[in-house]
Protein backbone atom coordinates (compact mmCIF):
# COMPACT_ATOMS: atom_id res chain seq x y z
CA UNK A 1 0.00 0.00 0.00
CA UNK A 2 1.25 3.40 -0.99
CA UNK A 3 1.56 5.51 2.12
CA UNK A 4 2.04 8.98 0.84
CA UNK A 5 0.50 11.46 2.62
CA UNK A 6 -0.18 15.66 3.24
CA UNK A 7 0.99 16.90 6.64
CA UNK A 8 -0.25 19.98 7.55
CA UNK A 9 2.72 21.80 9.10
CA UNK A 10 2.33 24.70 10.90
CA UNK A 11 5.47 24.93 12.89
CA UNK A 12 4.32 24.26 16.30
CA UNK A 13 4.91 21.43 18.58
CA UNK A 14 1.76 19.48 17.47
CA UNK A 15 2.11 19.13 13.93
CA UNK A 16 5.86 18.92 13.80
CA UNK A 17 5.48 15.85 16.26
CA UNK A 18 3.24 14.67 13.87
CA UNK A 19 5.40 15.39 10.78
CA UNK A 20 7.64 12.99 12.74
CA UNK A 21 5.72 10.73 13.88
CA UNK A 22 4.72 9.82 9.96
CA UNK A 23 8.00 9.53 8.88
CA UNK A 24 8.75 7.36 11.61
CA UNK A 25 5.82 5.07 10.64
CA UNK A 26 7.12 4.55 6.55
CA UNK A 27 5.06 7.30 5.63
CA UNK A 28 6.46 9.99 2.74
CA UNK A 29 5.31 13.14 3.16
CA UNK A 30 4.39 16.66 1.87
CA UNK A 31 4.14 19.36 3.40
CA UNK A 32 1.17 22.78 3.35
CA UNK A 33 2.45 25.26 5.15
CA UNK A 34 -0.26 28.14 5.51
CA UNK A 35 0.11 31.85 5.45
CA UNK A 36 -3.00 33.62 6.40
CA UNK A 37 -1.77 36.70 7.15
CA UNK A 38 -0.92 35.69 10.93
CA UNK A 39 -0.25 39.00 12.44
CA UNK A 40 3.34 37.46 12.31
CA UNK A 41 5.44 34.89 10.25
CA UNK A 42 7.11 33.31 13.03
CA UNK A 43 5.50 30.45 12.52
CA UNK A 44 6.20 29.70 9.26
CA UNK A 45 9.68 30.31 9.27
CA UNK A 46 9.61 27.76 11.70
CA UNK A 47 7.60 25.49 9.46
CA UNK A 48 10.28 26.17 6.81
CA UNK A 49 12.86 25.38 9.19
CA UNK A 50 11.37 22.30 9.94
CA UNK A 51 10.45 21.19 6.65
CA UNK A 52 14.48 21.49 5.76
CA UNK A 53 15.74 19.76 8.75
CA UNK A 54 13.51 16.79 8.00
CA UNK A 55 13.65 16.65 4.60
CA UNK A 56 10.14 17.44 3.53
CA UNK A 57 8.86 18.71 0.38
CA UNK A 58 6.92 21.45 0.96
CA UNK A 59 4.40 24.08 -0.03
CA UNK A 60 3.34 27.28 1.19
CA UNK A 61 0.12 28.14 0.74
CA UNK A 62 -1.56 31.46 0.96
CA UNK A 63 -5.05 32.17 1.92
CA UNK A 64 -7.44 35.26 2.12
CA UNK A 65 -9.10 34.61 5.63
CA UNK A 66 -11.22 37.22 6.61
CA UNK A 67 -9.29 39.28 8.67
CA UNK A 68 -11.81 40.20 11.90
CA UNK A 69 -13.32 37.96 14.04
CA UNK A 70 -10.39 36.25 15.98
CA UNK A 71 -7.26 37.67 18.16
CA UNK A 72 -5.14 36.24 15.97
CA UNK A 73 -5.47 38.15 12.62
CA UNK A 74 -7.43 41.02 13.72
CA UNK A 75 -5.23 43.64 14.85
CA UNK A 76 -8.47 45.12 16.99
CA UNK A 77 -8.60 42.15 19.23
CA UNK A 78 -5.74 41.63 22.05
CA UNK A 79 -4.16 37.88 22.12
CA UNK A 80 -5.61 36.88 25.26
CA UNK A 81 -3.34 36.65 28.69
CA UNK A 82 -4.85 33.29 29.96
CA UNK A 83 -7.08 30.87 28.90
CA UNK A 84 -10.64 31.12 28.49
CA UNK A 85 -13.99 29.24 29.12
CA UNK A 86 -15.38 27.64 25.84
CA UNK A 87 -14.09 28.69 22.50
CA UNK A 88 -11.36 31.08 22.75
CA UNK A 89 -10.54 34.08 20.77
CA UNK A 90 -7.79 33.25 19.07
CA UNK A 91 -10.49 30.20 17.23
CA UNK A 92 -10.02 31.12 13.57
CA UNK A 93 -13.24 30.80 12.17
CA UNK A 94 -13.35 27.91 9.62
CA UNK A 95 -9.45 27.89 9.40
CA UNK A 96 -8.59 23.86 9.99
CA UNK A 97 -11.76 23.32 7.89
CA UNK A 98 -9.99 25.32 4.81
CA UNK A 99 -6.53 23.79 5.88
CA UNK A 100 -7.94 20.16 5.14
CA UNK A 101 -9.69 21.27 2.08
CA UNK A 102 -6.70 22.74 0.84
CA UNK A 103 -4.71 19.28 1.89
CA UNK A 104 -7.62 17.51 -0.30
CA UNK A 105 -6.92 19.37 -3.32
CA UNK A 106 -3.24 18.22 -2.93
CA UNK A 107 -3.69 15.19 -2.26
CA UNK A 108 -6.24 14.53 -4.97
CA UNK A 109 -3.25 15.82 -7.19
CA UNK A 110 -0.17 14.30 -5.67
CA UNK A 111 -2.38 11.10 -5.15
CA UNK A 112 -1.91 10.77 -1.68
CA UNK A 113 -4.20 8.63 0.20
CA UNK A 114 -3.64 10.17 3.84
CA UNK A 115 -3.90 13.50 5.18
CA UNK A 116 -1.98 14.36 8.63
CA UNK A 117 -3.17 16.88 11.16
CA UNK A 118 -1.92 17.09 14.34
CA UNK A 119 -4.80 18.05 16.50
CA UNK A 120 -5.84 17.09 19.97
CA UNK A 121 -8.36 18.04 21.74
CA UNK A 122 -6.88 17.42 25.17
CA UNK A 123 -5.36 20.99 25.60
CA UNK A 124 -7.16 22.39 23.56
CA UNK A 125 -10.52 21.56 24.38
CA UNK A 126 -11.87 24.90 23.00
CA UNK A 127 -11.85 24.48 18.79
CA UNK A 128 -14.47 22.56 17.62
CA UNK A 129 -12.46 21.69 14.12
CA UNK A 130 -10.04 19.91 16.10
CA UNK A 131 -12.53 17.82 17.55
CA UNK A 132 -13.39 13.65 16.34
CA UNK A 133 -17.11 14.12 15.41
CA UNK A 134 -15.55 16.95 12.94
CA UNK A 135 -12.64 14.86 11.35
CA UNK A 136 -14.95 11.75 10.57
CA UNK A 137 -17.96 14.30 9.48
CA UNK A 138 -15.26 15.95 6.95
CA UNK A 139 -13.38 13.03 6.20
CA UNK A 140 -16.91 11.64 4.96
CA UNK A 141 -17.42 14.80 3.14
CA UNK A 142 -14.24 14.39 0.99
CA UNK A 143 -14.81 11.08 -0.45
CA UNK A 144 -18.13 11.77 -1.46
CA UNK A 145 -16.80 15.15 -3.02
CA UNK A 146 -13.64 14.32 -5.15
CA UNK A 147 -12.98 12.36 -7.65
CA UNK A 148 -10.16 10.19 -6.02
CA UNK A 149 -12.86 9.40 -2.99
CA UNK A 150 -14.89 7.68 -5.32
CA UNK A 151 -12.46 5.27 -5.87
CA UNK A 152 -9.77 4.96 -2.66
CA UNK A 153 -10.88 6.46 0.31
CA UNK A 154 -8.94 9.28 2.03
CA UNK A 155 -8.23 9.33 5.65
CA UNK A 156 -7.41 12.03 7.77
CA UNK A 157 -5.18 10.91 10.31
CA UNK A 158 -4.54 12.95 13.68
CA UNK A 159 -2.49 10.67 16.04
CA UNK A 160 -1.67 13.31 18.58
CA UNK A 161 -6.00 13.72 19.10
CA UNK A 162 -5.68 11.91 22.49
CA UNK A 163 -2.61 12.80 24.09
CA UNK A 164 -1.78 15.62 26.33
CA UNK A 165 0.93 18.19 25.79
CA UNK A 166 3.51 16.46 27.94
CA UNK A 167 3.07 13.22 26.18
CA UNK A 168 3.21 14.88 22.30
CA UNK A 169 6.46 16.21 24.07
CA UNK A 170 7.93 12.78 25.22
CA UNK A 171 7.02 11.48 21.95
CA UNK A 172 8.76 14.16 19.77
CA UNK A 173 12.04 13.64 22.23
CA UNK A 174 12.10 10.19 21.38
CA UNK A 175 11.50 10.74 17.68
CA UNK A 176 13.94 13.68 17.66
CA UNK A 177 11.47 16.52 16.87
CA UNK A 178 14.15 19.57 17.05
CA UNK A 179 12.45 21.38 19.36
CA UNK A 180 14.08 24.72 19.47
CA UNK A 181 12.79 25.41 15.63
CA UNK A 182 9.35 25.26 17.00
CA UNK A 183 7.21 28.19 17.64
CA UNK A 184 4.09 28.26 20.07
CA UNK A 185 3.77 31.82 20.51
CA UNK A 186 0.15 33.55 19.54
CA UNK A 187 2.61 36.70 20.07
CA UNK A 188 5.77 36.65 17.26
CA UNK A 189 8.54 38.45 19.18
CA UNK A 190 12.10 37.59 19.43
CA UNK A 191 11.41 35.29 22.19
CA UNK A 192 7.98 33.86 23.53
CA UNK A 193 6.30 35.68 25.47
CA UNK A 194 5.57 33.12 27.93
CA UNK A 195 2.39 34.75 28.99
CA UNK A 196 -0.23 34.03 26.15
CA UNK A 197 -2.24 30.91 26.20
CA UNK A 198 0.12 28.86 23.99
CA UNK A 199 2.67 29.75 25.71
CA UNK A 200 1.52 28.51 28.83
CA UNK A 201 0.50 24.96 27.59
CA UNK A 202 3.90 24.96 26.00
CA UNK A 203 5.68 25.35 29.48
CA UNK A 204 3.59 22.91 31.79
CA UNK A 205 4.10 20.38 28.61
CA UNK A 206 7.80 20.40 29.57
CA UNK A 207 7.38 20.96 32.65
CA UNK A 208 5.52 17.74 33.26
CA UNK A 209 7.25 15.90 30.67
CA UNK A 210 10.72 16.43 32.59
CA UNK A 211 12.09 17.63 29.66
CA UNK A 212 13.98 21.16 28.87
CA UNK A 213 12.30 23.26 26.70
CA UNK A 214 15.70 24.05 24.31
CA UNK A 215 13.87 27.52 22.82
CA UNK A 216 13.97 28.81 26.27
CA UNK A 217 18.04 28.56 26.60
CA UNK B 1 -35.05 35.07 11.13
CA UNK B 2 -32.26 36.64 9.75
CA UNK B 3 -31.65 35.99 5.72
CA UNK B 4 -28.25 36.88 5.66
CA UNK B 5 -26.60 35.09 3.14
CA UNK B 6 -22.53 34.20 1.69
CA UNK B 7 -23.16 33.81 -2.42
CA UNK B 8 -20.42 31.53 -4.22
CA UNK B 9 -19.99 33.80 -7.45
CA UNK B 10 -18.21 32.78 -10.62
CA UNK B 11 -19.46 34.86 -12.98
CA UNK B 12 -21.56 32.27 -14.67
CA UNK B 13 -24.79 31.30 -15.10
CA UNK B 14 -25.51 29.27 -12.58
CA UNK B 15 -24.05 31.19 -10.12
CA UNK B 16 -25.51 34.23 -11.17
CA UNK B 17 -29.28 33.28 -11.42
CA UNK B 18 -28.24 31.66 -7.93
CA UNK B 19 -27.66 35.09 -6.53
CA UNK B 20 -30.57 36.56 -8.53
CA UNK B 21 -33.32 34.04 -7.32
CA UNK B 22 -31.77 34.53 -3.42
CA UNK B 23 -32.55 38.07 -3.75
CA UNK B 24 -35.64 37.53 -5.09
CA UNK B 25 -36.28 35.38 -2.25
CA UNK B 26 -35.47 38.21 0.58
CA UNK B 27 -31.90 37.07 1.09
CA UNK B 28 -29.10 39.85 1.66
CA UNK B 29 -26.05 38.53 -0.09
CA UNK B 30 -22.31 39.00 0.35
CA UNK B 31 -20.81 37.50 -3.00
CA UNK B 32 -17.39 35.27 -3.09
CA UNK B 33 -15.24 35.72 -6.35
CA UNK B 34 -12.28 33.05 -6.19
CA UNK B 35 -9.25 34.11 -7.98
CA UNK B 36 -7.54 30.52 -8.41
CA UNK B 37 -5.14 30.93 -11.31
CA UNK B 38 -7.77 30.07 -13.79
CA UNK B 39 -6.26 30.39 -17.44
CA UNK B 40 -7.90 33.45 -17.82
CA UNK B 41 -9.57 35.93 -15.82
CA UNK B 42 -12.86 36.62 -17.87
CA UNK B 43 -15.29 35.03 -15.55
CA UNK B 44 -13.89 36.78 -12.56
CA UNK B 45 -14.23 40.32 -14.67
CA UNK B 46 -17.72 38.92 -15.35
CA UNK B 47 -18.43 38.05 -11.49
CA UNK B 48 -17.55 41.44 -10.31
CA UNK B 49 -19.37 43.12 -13.34
CA UNK B 50 -22.84 41.13 -12.04
CA UNK B 51 -21.94 41.94 -8.40
CA UNK B 52 -22.04 45.57 -9.41
CA UNK B 53 -25.02 45.19 -11.62
CA UNK B 54 -26.88 43.63 -8.19
CA UNK B 55 -25.70 45.96 -6.03
CA UNK B 56 -24.13 42.87 -3.80
CA UNK B 57 -21.53 43.44 -1.57
CA UNK B 58 -18.32 41.21 -2.41
CA UNK B 59 -14.91 39.79 -1.98
CA UNK B 60 -12.64 38.78 -4.67
CA UNK B 61 -10.26 35.59 -2.67
CA UNK B 62 -7.18 34.59 -3.93
CA UNK B 63 -6.29 30.71 -3.53
CA UNK B 64 -3.37 28.94 -4.57
CA UNK B 65 -4.50 25.57 -5.87
CA UNK B 66 -1.81 23.21 -7.03
CA UNK B 67 -2.23 23.84 -10.57
CA UNK B 68 -1.55 20.22 -11.82
CA UNK B 69 -4.19 18.04 -12.70
CA UNK B 70 -7.16 20.24 -14.31
CA UNK B 71 -7.24 21.67 -17.58
CA UNK B 72 -8.71 24.43 -16.34
CA UNK B 73 -5.78 25.51 -14.75
CA UNK B 74 -2.78 23.56 -16.24
CA UNK B 75 -1.12 24.84 -19.32
CA UNK B 76 0.15 21.43 -20.51
CA UNK B 77 -3.68 20.17 -20.92
CA UNK B 78 -5.68 21.21 -23.52
CA UNK B 79 -9.33 22.23 -22.58
CA UNK B 80 -11.39 19.48 -23.68
CA UNK B 81 -13.85 20.27 -27.21
CA UNK B 82 -16.11 17.95 -26.63
CA UNK B 83 -18.16 16.44 -23.30
CA UNK B 84 -16.43 13.18 -21.87
CA UNK B 85 -17.57 10.14 -19.84
CA UNK B 86 -17.27 10.31 -16.60
CA UNK B 87 -15.25 13.20 -14.51
CA UNK B 88 -14.08 15.60 -17.03
CA UNK B 89 -10.71 16.93 -17.30
CA UNK B 90 -11.76 20.19 -16.13
CA UNK B 91 -12.71 18.86 -12.61
CA UNK B 92 -10.49 20.71 -9.75
CA UNK B 93 -9.43 18.74 -7.61
CA UNK B 94 -11.60 19.49 -4.28
CA UNK B 95 -12.69 22.90 -5.51
CA UNK B 96 -16.08 23.28 -4.69
CA UNK B 97 -14.65 21.74 -0.66
CA UNK B 98 -12.43 25.13 -0.57
CA UNK B 99 -14.92 27.16 -1.95
CA UNK B 100 -17.47 26.20 0.49
CA UNK B 101 -14.69 26.34 3.17
CA UNK B 102 -13.93 29.49 2.43
CA UNK B 103 -17.95 30.56 2.76
CA UNK B 104 -18.26 29.20 5.81
CA UNK B 105 -15.41 31.04 7.15
CA UNK B 106 -16.66 34.53 5.63
CA UNK B 107 -20.54 33.08 7.05
CA UNK B 108 -19.38 32.51 10.75
CA UNK B 109 -17.50 36.23 10.61
CA UNK B 110 -20.53 37.70 9.24
CA UNK B 111 -22.68 35.87 10.99
CA UNK B 112 -24.32 34.50 8.14
CA UNK B 113 -26.87 31.28 7.90
CA UNK B 114 -26.61 30.77 4.89
CA UNK B 115 -24.69 29.40 1.94
CA UNK B 116 -25.54 29.71 -1.80
CA UNK B 117 -24.16 27.47 -4.20
CA UNK B 118 -24.97 27.37 -8.04
CA UNK B 119 -24.24 23.19 -8.34
CA UNK B 120 -26.31 21.52 -10.96
CA UNK B 121 -26.26 18.11 -11.75
CA UNK B 122 -28.37 17.59 -14.96
CA UNK B 123 -26.04 18.74 -17.17
CA UNK B 124 -22.68 18.17 -15.40
CA UNK B 125 -23.39 15.45 -14.09
CA UNK B 126 -19.02 14.29 -14.03
CA UNK B 127 -18.65 16.23 -10.82
CA UNK B 128 -18.17 14.76 -7.62
CA UNK B 129 -18.63 17.78 -5.61
CA UNK B 130 -21.79 19.09 -6.74
CA UNK B 131 -23.59 16.01 -5.56
CA UNK B 132 -26.63 16.42 -2.87
CA UNK B 133 -24.96 13.16 -0.80
CA UNK B 134 -21.40 15.93 -0.75
CA UNK B 135 -23.05 19.03 -0.14
CA UNK B 136 -25.11 17.20 2.82
CA UNK B 137 -22.06 15.17 4.33
CA UNK B 138 -20.17 18.78 3.64
CA UNK B 139 -22.74 20.96 6.02
CA UNK B 140 -22.74 18.44 8.62
CA UNK B 141 -19.03 18.73 8.56
CA UNK B 142 -18.89 22.34 9.46
CA UNK B 143 -21.71 22.13 11.38
CA UNK B 144 -19.77 20.34 13.73
CA UNK B 145 -16.38 21.99 12.84
CA UNK B 146 -17.46 25.59 13.95
CA UNK B 147 -18.42 27.53 16.54
CA UNK B 148 -21.29 29.09 15.24
CA UNK B 149 -22.54 25.61 14.11
CA UNK B 150 -22.35 24.34 17.42
CA UNK B 151 -25.14 27.36 17.92
CA UNK B 152 -27.24 27.72 15.04
CA UNK B 153 -26.60 25.36 12.01
CA UNK B 154 -25.21 27.12 8.83
CA UNK B 155 -27.95 25.77 6.18
CA UNK B 156 -26.22 25.12 2.18
CA UNK B 157 -28.40 26.11 -0.22
CA UNK B 158 -27.90 25.01 -3.87
CA UNK B 159 -31.69 26.16 -5.67
CA UNK B 160 -30.69 25.10 -8.91
CA UNK B 161 -29.24 21.42 -8.32
CA UNK B 162 -31.88 19.39 -9.80
CA UNK B 163 -32.96 22.09 -13.09
CA UNK B 164 -31.77 21.45 -16.36
CA UNK B 165 -29.65 24.62 -17.93
CA UNK B 166 -32.86 25.00 -20.04
CA UNK B 167 -34.89 25.61 -17.44
CA UNK B 168 -32.26 27.68 -15.17
CA UNK B 169 -31.87 30.15 -18.28
CA UNK B 170 -35.71 30.56 -18.05
CA UNK B 171 -35.89 31.43 -14.82
CA UNK B 172 -32.70 33.61 -14.89
CA UNK B 173 -34.81 34.99 -17.86
CA UNK B 174 -37.68 35.51 -15.22
CA UNK B 175 -35.27 37.38 -12.45
CA UNK B 176 -33.82 39.30 -14.96
CA UNK B 177 -30.41 37.91 -15.12
CA UNK B 178 -28.01 40.08 -17.11
CA UNK B 179 -27.01 37.16 -19.39
CA UNK B 180 -25.13 39.89 -21.69
CA UNK B 181 -22.69 40.27 -18.62
CA UNK B 182 -22.22 36.53 -17.94
CA UNK B 183 -19.42 34.02 -18.78
CA UNK B 184 -19.30 30.48 -19.35
CA UNK B 185 -16.83 29.58 -22.32
CA UNK B 186 -13.53 27.92 -20.59
CA UNK B 187 -11.38 29.57 -22.76
CA UNK B 188 -11.07 33.21 -22.21
CA UNK B 189 -11.28 35.14 -25.85
CA UNK B 190 -13.04 37.86 -26.86
CA UNK B 191 -16.16 35.60 -27.71
CA UNK B 192 -17.05 32.59 -26.63
CA UNK B 193 -15.31 29.18 -28.22
CA UNK B 194 -18.46 27.64 -28.77
CA UNK B 195 -16.77 24.80 -29.04
CA UNK B 196 -15.81 23.48 -24.92
CA UNK B 197 -18.24 21.63 -23.32
CA UNK B 198 -19.12 24.51 -21.20
CA UNK B 199 -19.95 26.91 -24.54
CA UNK B 200 -22.24 23.30 -25.90
CA UNK B 201 -24.12 23.58 -22.86
CA UNK B 202 -24.77 27.02 -22.93
CA UNK B 203 -25.79 26.87 -26.08
CA UNK B 204 -28.21 24.37 -26.11
CA UNK B 205 -29.91 25.49 -22.77
CA UNK B 206 -30.53 28.95 -24.95
CA UNK B 207 -31.76 27.08 -27.32
CA UNK B 208 -34.47 24.57 -25.74
CA UNK B 209 -35.23 27.31 -23.60
CA UNK B 210 -36.40 29.48 -26.74
CA UNK B 211 -34.14 32.61 -25.76
CA UNK B 212 -31.35 34.14 -27.74
CA UNK B 213 -28.06 34.39 -25.59
CA UNK B 214 -27.27 38.58 -25.82
CA UNK B 215 -23.84 37.11 -25.31
CA UNK B 216 -23.94 35.86 -29.02
CA UNK B 217 -25.10 39.60 -29.97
Amino acid sequence: MSKKSIVLLSGGIDSTTTLYWAKHKGYSCFALIFDYHQKHKKEIKAAKKIASLSDTPFKIVKINLPQEGSSLLDENLEIPRKESRGIPSTYVPARNIIFLSMATSFAEVLNCKFIFFGANIIDYSGYPDCRPSFIKAFQRAINIGTKRGLKEKFVIKAPLLMMRKSEIIKLGSKLGVPFKYTWSCYRGEKKPCLICPSCRIRLKGFEEAGIKDPLLD
